[in-house]
């Protein structure tokens, strides 16, 4: 084992914390190990045989012994950003229901429809959170206080938010958002402001670093597990039946390598960090081909960002969060197939499938819902103590607060060479190289 | 009142019945009165006051005390055709468990593939059903025989019944494939052949006559309901949001009302029975635009079938059953209502979803599993007395034997006077007329 | 056809009503033929051959072109009675959104806690239910408005109701809340206030007359289906596993038996309307015994009012509705199977479930939604025309007014000659007659 | 940062790996990198600071470049032991499709009825499984081998697997079944056999230490929350209801915990792990008194290993594997707090539920069958290497192989002053200290 070396990933504090919890102490009557110790830290990779360098190592989550907001003053607000995904309510729910009951603090705005919320131009009024109005909420699909996409004025936003007296601001939303979540947490330290700004990460497509999972995930698979589950039946129940899924993941596959998985019963799964091409002995169709001809049926799961180099010619346009937009690889792939055997005179039935939205609105299962409970309630712990330029996140399955930046840079994908792919691959029996 | 007269519709039958059924009622320690009575029937028309004119009575569904075929001799087949529907593998593993725990016929064929099975030019060879291979079936969607759509030979397939020895046919599929089964009734009889044919009605869009719904479609509406509900979530988490969702209803809107208003959160739906206009103050746009204005989300709910006077220009194609291919409606209302608020510069999100094959393709739920249950059994009680040329329905909640004309002559439709289109109306508070 | 005569089995009015409700009609465009006309009827017996006497006719469920109160003046309210069932917080809210957007209602009470809500004796304030105010509640099982057991002085609540200024009360509950509903309409109609009494049958156990089911009752043995599912997977599972669920059905196995024919895995139905001996040849036991023997596992589903009889000794109880409360049975067969097993010194694993509450406190599932919402509706037509003394039902298949005297009289069975249990012992392959 | 030293749990191998997998990598197209090696690790506790001492480092599991078994020579059984939990049959499935379609093994074994199916007293024969017979096992719950309890002499089960001729024995159980997989693996290691004995950690209480989790505890606690959210549906649809839910967890509150955060409607969540007594101002009935007061209702959910000390003068019996049988806490609490409140003469109802079976006999959620068949992937690419003497378990969210004496020595246990526990008093808002 070579000489290490050890660092430790920081996160910004607003200041000194001098209260003390002591309210929580006494109706709780925790004992002192309760509290997490500051210096408490897991490391950020594992791995042996280490690297050579430096071992980075990151902050647990958890409530402090001191904190640094008085309750009784101060006003927090959550905004939620970017597309809808399970959990986003039961994220919402908790964290007013967490600041209200573990830390008495009455006043917390919800801010309506993404940053747009925080722009006067749109004239969106915050609206008061309390226990008793998010008390049901997560039965509900979305997000009540709305969303948006798209960045607006960092200088606007702390403006907004330093008139409404915001204290700590939790941005639920994903990496432009929390990237968001990044400029105004450096504008109002440059203003010397008191205010905390702390991100929820929020990805359905469970593409961001340095975490387990995002919340919404399981939910989003499980439902995307149901539409596979169809898919399969409508496969054989004709002859040569091919059903065909597009599933979400703009950058990676991660949903449609797990709702495959779960299924068992799909035969090709496409993925964005897994090239393929269609023509030639081992690409796409001659594989399908041979694999109709061995079972009369087929069943092929694509994430939406698959296979984006065989659509040339086709424009792309960006959305208002700046995403390019891809081509609409279903529908190209639909056609393709339909081609392919047509030229071949072999009868085919495709059956395409795009559940797209019905995979994101749904309520969150049991699990998530835990995890979001549990994220939120970490959120809120954070703020209290003026912690702030971080995320909350599950690493190596425990809750750990991240700089912010880390989550903003990068982008996680399937590893081609990872035990997810290598599941897909040993579970659908599909070539690792269909080109 | 005025006089009345009373009419039977009559079931055509093989023959005399002359085996009794004594294992049965041995085993089973019957007393007589289990066995429902040769002329056990209710009216077709129990409305008062009744319309001038003759009564039609139908015959109740159930075990007779004497049965036709000897069930060591006798043969059985079923053959699934149209598009997938939940419950129909509930109904094949209930017609082969029936046959052979009820009757002791131990010799039942799936025919694969629809009517194509029946066609030799195909060459599917039939399937032995037995107990141990249908009894878990009912956990996967589609249908375990496959299916297909189109006519052929009646000749032909008459033919290959008898080179299989076939004694009782059960024909799950539509109003279309009914026909089918009327013309095989039909010509075998013409033959003099010991073959009767069952029809179990089979119409995931509640659109066949005469019965108080189809199979499946519980099942399938409870599946819409899910995508209503997510599409209301969609509706909801951005500003002006507009919720659209096409649901399966080529002629009839009962799957897109019974969602909507067990959704409870619909504010249009469309169907073809109802005809409306797009623009105008009247109409679905001007109509929409107040909504927005009032409330800032809106959901609209729209059968396939609806609005295809609108789609004008648009050439319509048939597919292999021969049902002219609809327009789509979905696709087009998204078009037309984008254009509408573009023009008047009111910035709107349309959220689209379409579930289609999501909706069919699911196991059945506990309630429509009891229905093909008893279905099926019905089924096969039916075909032990040699009756033939019938179908087995639910009407005015008893089982009963419809002769297979009424059924394969015309189609159900939501009635815009009746009860299902005014609490539709009175849920959503959509105006009755939008034109 | 013997000469028939009729008779209309009418609901009683408050008065003649003189409102017509123009409001709808404008806003609806409604034609005329869509409100229901007050003669419309169908038959309660439409079998044939007819019994020889009167035939009876009762009334279609629906809006009067006429109606009675004045929206603007009048005050509604609702109150729920005896134990849980799927639907009633749908129930309550379709009360209220259809009192308010279909007639313009904005004064409609919800009485906590049944009828001990009527009695000042328990303090209990009513609550004003709004829209928003339940707008969410079909997402939460049991009553919103909680609910209690028993009966109170009818005197005592007609004083409260007149003090509340009510003008229709609508009353969800079993047999025993309708005979009280009965009462407090016989006693307004004494003292001529203008007080219209609706009632919404609630019975989990369906075991009401003259309706076609009961709402809840599809979700309730959806629910017992999933413990049956289990109870399968028990008794597969160890060597001689012996699955027991009892499962709801004081006095009626309905339950019980739609939920073992769903699972399709029951292999005897033990109901209170089919009485059984545990010794002896043909006895349950000696069953048992010959079906471990044969497959080495067993599942057997029992009513809890099932074999009453066989329990001697056991002193019983009442519950504060006045039920008797029966012994219970799944317990006593659990040790009565174990220790018959043991005598024969036969091994085997008997594993005993109860769902209980279970199948009760849960949502209600999309169709029972529907039918909620349809009762709903109808009860708030009825009490708008000012008709009193009734319940609303669903009768071979559309919705009706049944005098309040029919539903508080009588009990629905199995009956052990019908349909349904032909269908459970065909299903099953049970003997009959286990005695 | 200390001096630190590492070093390496190793897992026993039969020999050294000579046949390499060319037909995989043939077929597949494998890089050289998706292979794991040897040499891949994990830190099993990665916490800074760091414990002075030893980290100790765990393998990696996946499949190996090199294997030890000729495919077309090899045996492997599975057997599962102990109670049910779900997705047994996923990881059977698994198993047989993993080494057939992966590694060309078509000789596997099912052995009935657990460790009484190796000893040949019983006289139960195994089972062969095909892909074709597991291919829809996922789709039913429970065990489709069968299960049972208790020891079994280690020689006899060793003879016997020597005369099945079985190369890899794959255990499902719990710490008792692992402890005797560790028997059988150390005496075939005694007489020098060529078998790898694998097991797959199965506890639906999810306290087996040093793994992420258990497969089938999300589903476990995901059917707990349902019986959670009733219970509080049964709480609040009385005056002063008490909705008392006992959840299973003999040593742990794992599922009590996830299913009452996950509902967020709790009250009282009673854990082994966390003593309380009943009486005093502290105990659990003066905070239940206080909150009724508060509230009119409550929700208390109770493991059934939770309060054991109170109940003295109970005699425990032990169960076939040797655990000490709990008395019945949830009767116990039911009956002392019918108790205590009647003697304040304070009316309350109290809603005891105990969905025990239900919770294990379902079938896996979608995430639980991804995980089971990660496990049984990891299990055959283990046995492929001839590694033996080890459970496969996921850990800081990788999968590694753990030395089997891991787990057959600890039980993990719900932290008091951890995570899950501290969220529950969190969301709970109950103290910490109720004694």
């Amino acid at each position: 084992m070579p000489n290490l070396s050890f660092t430790e990933l920081r996160i910004p504090t607003l200041g000194r914390c001098v209260n003390s919890s002591p309210g929580l102490e006494r109706e709780w009557g925790r004992a002192e190990r309760s509290w997490i110790p500051e210096d408490a830290r897991i490391l950020l990779d594992d791995c042996i045989p280490a690297p050579p360098g430096v071992l980075q190592s990151i902050e647990l989550a958890g409530p402090r012994r001191e904190i640094y907001f008085a309750p009784a003053e101060c006003k927090f607000a959550v905004v939620t950003c970017g597309g809808l995904c399970p959990g986003i309510n039961d994220v919402i729910r908790s964290l007013v229901m967490h600041a209200h009951y573990c830390y008495g603090i009455s006043n917390f705005l919800g801010i309506p429809y993404g940053y747009a919320g925080l722009n006067p131009r749109f004239g969106y009024a915050p609206i008061a959170l309390t226990p008793e109005r998010v008390s049901k909420i997560q039965h509900l699909g979305g997000s009540v206080l709305g969303s948006s996409r798209g960045q607006h004025d960092v200088g606007v936003m702390v403006d907004r938010l330093q008139d409404l007296g915001v204290n700590a601001l939790f941005v639920v939303g994903g990496d432009g958002s929390q990237r968001g979540a990044r400029e105004i947490y450096l504008e109002s330290n440059r203003r010397g402001l008191d205010l905390s700004v702390v991100g929820i990460p929020k990805t359905i497509d469970n593409d961001l670093r340095y975490m387990d999972r995002s919340f919404g995930y399981l939910t989003a698979f499980s439902e995307a597990f149901r539409a596979v589950s169809v898919a399969h039946a409508e496969a054989r129940g004709v002859r040569n039946g091919i059903g065909l899924v597009r599933l979400m993941g703009r950058d990676s596959g991660f949903i449609a390598c797990s709702a495959a998985i779960a299924s068992a019963e799909a035969n090709f799964v496409l993925i964005p960090e897994s090239p393929f091409q269609l023509g030639g002995e081992k690409g796409l169709l001659a594989c399908l081909e041979r694999r109709l001809a061995a079972r009369t049926h087929a069943l092929i799961v694509v994430a939406e960002g698959a296979g984006q180099d065989l659509m040339t010619g086709v424009e792309r346009e960006k959305d208002a969060s700046g995403n390019v937009q891809h081509g609409d690889i279903g529908k190209f792939l639909q056609a393709e197939i339909a081609r392919y055997f047509s030229q071949k005179k072999i009868l085919v039935n495709i059956r395409y499938m795009d559940p797209a939205y019905l995979v994101r609105g749904v309520v969150a299962t049991p699990e998530d819902r835990v995890f979001c409970l549990q994220l939120a309630r970490h959120a809120v712990h954070a703020a209290m103590c003026g912690k702030t330029g971080l995320v909350v996140a599950s690493w190596h399955n425990r809750f750990v607060h991240l700089p912010v930046d880390l989550v903003a840079k990068g982008c996680n994908r399937v590893d081609p060479a990872g035990e997810l792919w290598r599941t897909v691959l040993e579970s659908t029996g599909q070539p690792a190289i269909m080109r």
